[in-house]
């Protein structure tokens, strides 16, 4: 086992593109990773790509070879699809196969577009990644499911609306703070927690700004050997040392609770047995906020907070930018945006920015040493955690 | 690096199924699969799916918790796609993930459902394997794409088109004969080679009986570590030696030749190189025959033929039941069926059985001691190639 690097990360501006193709978003996150990086195409030994509306939404499946071509290469070139994880499942198998030495560069991202749908279209097409026979049927949609998972967590743990709704519009606006100096993000705008709570209802308890935005772009991480970033001077001092995934049930209604999420609990033990750390180790978080609520099931799933601990981390200045975790700072999917399969990529390059000291909100951990991602599919039926170190 | 080692394998019947559910016949394949290998659920470390249209024929897509909660596994899940290498894919890096330690029990394989679409709306669907914006705009289906490959290879090699017909033809009855005694085959009758001439035309020079029907089915593989297999007293006899993937363009606009197909040569070059063998070496070989063509490039691909030499190889009496070589004796995608996103597994299970002894077809290589596998997606923009072996 090798240890396994970042040499490079590329970011498209995570927005509206609806003048712009999928491979086309893809093919300049590729060329900004490498050039970061520093490693020419034909070092790249194969190529994994998140993508998880395509067909629905371009027309488009057997994205590997295309977006291979897009991006100039030619290697073995894989799509993954795991809902709005399907970039860490990309991520997770490009470290395992540099960790075991089947290659020494992989590179591993995603892309989606989405936003030409309009929202109606968009919502439709997102719920794919629910239960078509179970869920479907009946009228689920992402912001329908979230709200029920943030009815279930007050319920159970006899919280009051106006605390609920306000600890949630306490990670909306931080998340927006965030993402004010972040050049790749879609909102680069303050959101006070007023205007949170005066937005309207989406799905109550969650409203207007409780929901992350539909989102185009992609996302491209290069990720090396050790000993191949030794042997061409590459400057690659973050480290991937961790890797976890985890499977729940599909629909809410097979699940033993709606104010947990397993996968996650399952993906975040099994990255950390890998890393060799526990939670108290961690410095800073990216997490899976499709809504506000996620956030706060995110921390509790990472082991940052006890159960029911972690809805008023934000308001709290826990989480925010200057507290003692920060989380999302990146901007996170409510503020940065969620080309939902680009996103687990991008959360690995806004994590080693972050970590190496070029993130505009590097300063805020400077002193950080381990960072987490954690990457959730539809309603956290799949889950998929990274630690990331600084290696030197 | 541990021998990789097929523990079991389990198939749906291919054919028509509009009153079963996707999950449903994955599931079956899993629990057979499972009663061949002897393995209980929770050894089951990771769940691999090939799935291709899931998202338009069944409004599904996340299909890797999906799939798992119904095959009764709690593990990670991950649904690839490679067009119709989806399951080429999904074996591809279980495959890796045994080998290289990080699971002793990885499940892979795949499901389709397409039969309830019917001929145009599978087609339609299917295309979507082509390039969007350059193939798909301008009305190429995959008929179409691989009359374009059998033009182009009679052209070059100066084949005249009675000649061609016929050649094809004897493919297409070779390919019925082998599914005959095939209790999974969608097609367990024969179809004569004149029978195979008089039909009519889809895409010229491609008639009817030229294509693959269309397929509901799963497929399911239990891959283990020869450690596993040994410790559990499994009767695991044939080995996974090689794997290798292959990636081209994606349009046929943009080949070198369109009577030739690179991604497939690089991925039987890479298995090769894996399982230290050389095609003088292999007994027998399962390939992806969507169009009779197919058939040819893939044997020309595997270096079984020379280039021109493959076509008239089934006319030759060389790729039957008791040729040389024989090749599809499954009676391949043309005569068994091509649930798309279940076939790469298929192959596997196919050959799997084919070595051991215990396939209808096993006395017609009872000596065989190497199989290869050969899946391609689209126009074979990728291929993924298997090396089998018999272990002891």
């Amino acid at each position: 086992m090798t240890d396994v690097r970042v040499a490079g990360v590329g970011l498209t501006h995570f927005g509206s593109h609806p003048e712009r193709t999928g491979r086309d978003l893809f093919a300049e996150a590729v060329l900004s990773a490498r050039q970061d990086a520093g490693v020419p195409p034909a070092d790249i030994e194969e190529l994994n790509v998140g993508n998880f509306v395509g067909s629905l939404a371009e027309g488009q499946s057997h994205q590997g070879p295309l977006l291979a071509e897009a991006a100039g290469l030619s290697c073995p070139a894989t799509r993954y699809e795991e809902a709005c994880a399907s970039a860490g499942v990309a991520v997770r198998e490009a470290v395992r196969t540099v960790r075991s030495g089947e290659a020494d560069v992989v590179l591993a991202g995603g892309m989606e577009r989405m936003t030409h749908l309009g929202t109606d279209g968009a919502t439709r097409a997102l719920a794919i990644a629910a239960d078509e026979l179970f869920e479907i049927r009946a009228g689920v949609t992402f912001p329908g499911a979230y709200a029920l998972m943030a009815t279930a967590y007050a319920d159970r743990f006899d919280i009051a609306e106006d605390d609920l709704n306000t600890d949630l519009a306490h990670i909306a606006s931080k998340n927006h703070d965030h993402a004010i100096p972040n050049e790749y993000a879609q909102y680069q705008r303050k959101l006070t927690v007023e205007q949170a709570l005066d937005a309207p209802p989406v799905a109550e308890p969650l409203g207007l700004f409780d929901c992350c935005p539909i989102t185009d772009g992609a996302s491209a991480v290069v990720f090396v050997s050790e000993e191949y970033a030794e042997a061409n001077g590459l400057d690659a001092g973050v480290a991937v040392v961790g890797s976890g995934q985890g499977t729940d049930r599909m629909a809410l209604q097979d699940r033993a609770s709606l104010s947990s999420t397993p996968a996650a609990d399952d993906a975040a033990a099994m990255a950390y047995a890998n890393a060799g750390i526990d939670p108290a180790d961690i410095d800073v978080a990216e997490v899976h906020d499709c809504f506000t609520i996620a956030e706060v099931l995110a921390i509790e799933s990472l082991g940052l907070y006890e159960q029911g601990e972690g809805l008023s981390a934000a308001r709290r200045g826990e989480t925010t930018a200057d507290g003692e975790i920060p989380v999302n700072l990146s901007g996170g999917l409510k503020a940065k945006g969620h080309p939902v399969g680009a996103t687990g990529g991008s959360q690995i390059a806004e994590m080693t920015r972050l970590l190496r000291g070029d993130h505009p909100n590097s300063d805020a951990v400077a002193d950080a040493d381990v960072g987490v991602t954690h990457n959730a599919g539809g309603t956290v039926g799949s889950a998929v955690v990274h630690v990331l170190e600084v290696a030197e």
